[in-house]
């Protein structure tokens, strides 16, 4: 097995990213099919990567295609059923962010991958990224001492998809916006949360808490590790001026920062004695490489017969985050985390 | 009146930077005196000003001495009495953050200060370093739409003076750490706050915490205004690598960030591929402009007879944030703000 | 013909980057063969890459190898025999810089590469760079009005091989380091110069002037355009410190900056109050995306039958500066740029 | 002697800076009199500063004010006999850059105050900026080894009055804008030019030549020095962009850069996801520090009987660069330095 075969399912952004790279940049990965809700939408997609099949369905695609690994990257409310089918077929499983909308779908989930043994990879290629890793690498070798607060800022430049605004579907804004930040503050501390805060307002969709009234659209989340540091992580949308995601790590013997708001590139400076540069303008561009890596190392993993990372517990531990912060945000207090780490 | 005449009190840190100001920036300041506690320390301090007198007491000093202001930055428990003093004086007054250890004895000092009817000016220089104010201006030139959320970072490289461990004297470690960042978020947001929650953890001061059970070195304090946006200030020292002071507020139309963790100066590229460049050291170089700028502000109010700002209000307001912010801490959760803005 | 067939002929540092690109992220190349005179390091490079040929001569491998197009990569003097072997097989060409050591050498292989009608493309990946790209687009758009002054500095961190040394092999430090420099000035420029001249010296390679006495390790190149800017280049190596690209273009309306001796990547701030981040490390790293594209555009041309760009005559416009550059050296003037453009 | 007193010459640009800071931030400094060639622009500048006597001759101000000292600010083409007057009175002297506008003039002063024996210092202010001192600093430290290569970049966001177009009178736009950079490069590199080369244009000033046939506005000057690195200084003006004064040194072991285009401040982020800051607007606030400390600096030299530095060898060294630069762009190749160092 040279090359490892994909069924892509969900013809969204992500999934365009994920397709784009098996077909441009990836030569050890083949995508079969395309399989999107909307055939029309499966159907161009596949014409505009090159891809010969698309399907509705993902029972239709593991029919006909030959195919070793399947890429979910469909609404999170479906990510269950999608990894039942492809685990039930005995599919390795690459899934996008957040696992889960819920804690309970996402104890599923574990269940049908462990059961059928297959290879599963969560999409937080936030960790490929060369810079974020190397931050963390930085304080694995102990270059701050122990961590004594981290911050991680993470904003989009625009509103997600109005499925996103119910929470029963999507996990809510904290799922959708956060989870990488989420993951990032437990990849760096690796220790149990103690207790946990959210702290959430409605600034810019007034509208939307008409159908949907526990919306929010910004928000600060404070955790606190046992006998470990203080965490801090500030998400919201739409921002407009970029898609901002930066870490911040304090520690005791220094401090490391990472990720910048502008975007590599020209600077212009102008008559009216200003100069301005491009802001990050989208989370493809600013994580291109890691979206990328995260695909050939989750593809390497399964040919060289690895345990692919982030893992299936990686996703289930920020879904619970999730979860324990919005009852903070209900009771408007601190949460206990309880259970194992 | 050409020039104000002053009574320096305490000989510390920030009393050296004021008295440096009045005698080597400010033509239109005359130091008359320089009173502490440490006489020796008192005349040290004012043969290397190249001041004439000193006092172990601002009594003998205003006995004495022609002034026309005093200049407070004698430690935090003992502001209520020299204020008193000097205000008993009809003396206008210029004090050192923070106002009081305590909202009690910051309201006695507000009746004291406005009995009396002298200029009363709190030193939260950081309205007037440049870069700080002009963020402010285009806050209120509308520049970022409605602010959302607004973050400070205040980090210092060293421990405070062991007298501050005492949160009876000092207000305790926000008081003293955070009171400009705290002053910066109302200044900003000008609202009255909803609630306010405090996460604190200890770090590096086990042994303090066997005199000292409260003490904490690092904190979260998480603040949300009423109809207004979410605030985050986080503090915390010794931090060794810099004098850290960082604002960052985003609003519904765009975001400011303000305040840089390195200083100004040479780039140095070496053989191993790094580069390095020296990080703000002090607040005494960090703010200089600053601390030089509030001072001749203050003396150009009592010349020309107008109201100094900050105010005494604005001194009080923080100080409530302390005392609210530390119960919350005490009770894990968070509380409300009352009674009036 | 879905996939391009290569032949790449050289193992050394730039043959490694362009036949990873090759093998690992362009999924249209098929690169079928390695060519090296060091038949054991031609055996290594291909094992490494997984691909099944090597030879020691380009002729053996154009007998025993279906291919559309040869990749050059070898030493600079070789240029002219490997592309007229390539050209007089058909194969389209992708030449790495420079084009070759002498302009009359540059005047024969254009002569081969237009009789036998084959694509060429020479290797100035800046020109692929996104942010050179961006910047000469801002150019273009007219956002700094008429150039007045454009500067680049390129300086590596090593000493390049030693065949380099020799002049009549390599076109020399300036043919070597600053081909793309030099490149980057005519592009943005777009116009002939009118005169130009080389300051050189030897700082480090004392012991190299003994085998060649015209050494010089760094140099400041001036050029003056007709009706045009001034034009200044400065290089040299080894800096040890990174390898530095940074392009600077003075308009009549603005300016514009591009490229940055920094990395992107984590800032480590440190108790002795320094921070400190890594350089651009390699040429092969900083212009990863540009070695990428360059390659991935000249598939594209070669496959949809479109003129690659930059093109045989850019190639032989930059050797032209180089030969006249020298000639300044030698007689300590100024030297017109005679001939059309 | 506690206080110097002055007397100011020339109420324009240079002027008022100095003016400003000798009444409101040096209390070591007493400035008595306001000597402008017009009366009004005299009494008007006083009156701003406050301070009580004018004169439309040095002449007078020297018979009717008691002072020690005159700071000379007036056109270039005067400075020979305002010094020789102030020297004939036993005045110290300061005097802006540059010290002339022909060697031969320099000469003329330097004999002048030799003989009288006063205390002189040269307004080269960037020697008293806290960051190029600091990389002059760590050049001495042997941070970066021997240096290689020194760049200087000088550019004003507008013109200067119309009597700098005559070369006669002001040195010429070399001199005007880019003394302080000479200056630069003759102090980190403080080694004897070999020979020097200035490319010249206009791009702006076409209606300029018209009167002055030999004016330009934009040029680049290179620089050899005996047994040491090479220096490049480009300058110009108007570039409305910003005021821009950068220097890079490179070094054996490493490099150096100071300056930077933009101004200290906030960052403002729009929803257009650009970036935008303020550039450094003027060198009134990119040097405040620096001419201030200048000026505090000659002050104590006088009070403490010290040599003031720069001194007037510094002044005349970048008089005869001008001198020699002008005379290598009238014979279009390199002149050498002839005489001492």
């Amino acid at each position: 097995m040279n090359k490892l075969r994909f069924v892509l399912v969900g013809a969204g952004r992500a999934g365009m990213v994920h397709g784009q790279n098996l077909v441009h940049y990836i030569p050890e990965g083949d995508l079969k099919a395309v399989v999107d809700v909307d055939l029309k939408r499966a159907e161009e997609t596949s014409a505009s990567l090159g891809v010969k099949s698309f399907y509705s369905t993902l029972d239709e695609a593991l029919e006909k295609e030959d195919c070793d690994a399947v890429c979910i990257a469909s609404l999170t409310f479906t990510h269950r059923e999608m990894i039942e089918k492809a685990a039930g077929a005995k599919k390795h499983i690459f899934c996008e962010k957040p696992l889960a909308q819920s804690l309970e779908e996402a104890e599923k989930i574990q269940e049908a991958v462990e059961k059928a043994g297959v290879k599963f990879q969560i999409g937080f290629m936030r960790r490929y990224d060369p810079g974020i890793r190397r931050a963390w690498e930085m304080v694995r070798e102990g270059k701050i001492g122990d961590i004594v607060l981290i911050k991680s800022t993470g904003r989009g430049p625009g509103l997600p998809a109005p499925w996103i605004f119910d929470r029963e579907k999507s996990g809510g804004m904290l799922a959708e916006v956060s989870s990488h930040d989420i993951d990032s503050v437990l990849w760096f501390v690796d220790k149990k949360p103690h207790h946990l805060h959210l702290e959430a307002k409605n600034f810019k969709g007034q509208e939307i808490r008409e159908e949907f009234p526990d919306f929010y659209d910004h928000y600060v989340l404070t955790m606190s590790f046992v006998e470990g540091p203080l965490g801090m992580i500030d998400g919201g949308c739409p921002v407009g001026y970029a898609y901002d995601a930066r870490i911040e790590i304090l520690g005791t013997e220094g401090m490391i920062k990472v990720g910048e708001t502008e975007a590599r590139g020209p600077v212009l400076y102008t008559s009216d004695k200003k100069s301005w540069r491009d802001n990050q303008s989208s989370w493809r561009d600013r994580f291109r490489e890691g979206y990328l890596e995260e695909m050939k190392s989750f593809i390497r993993s399964v040919l060289e017969d690895q345990n692919p990372s982030p893992s299936i517990i990686d996703g289930k531990r920020v879904v619970k985050v999730v979860e324990l912060a919005h009852k903070s945000l209900g009771q408007q207090s601190p949460v206990l985390w309880e259970g194992e780490w």
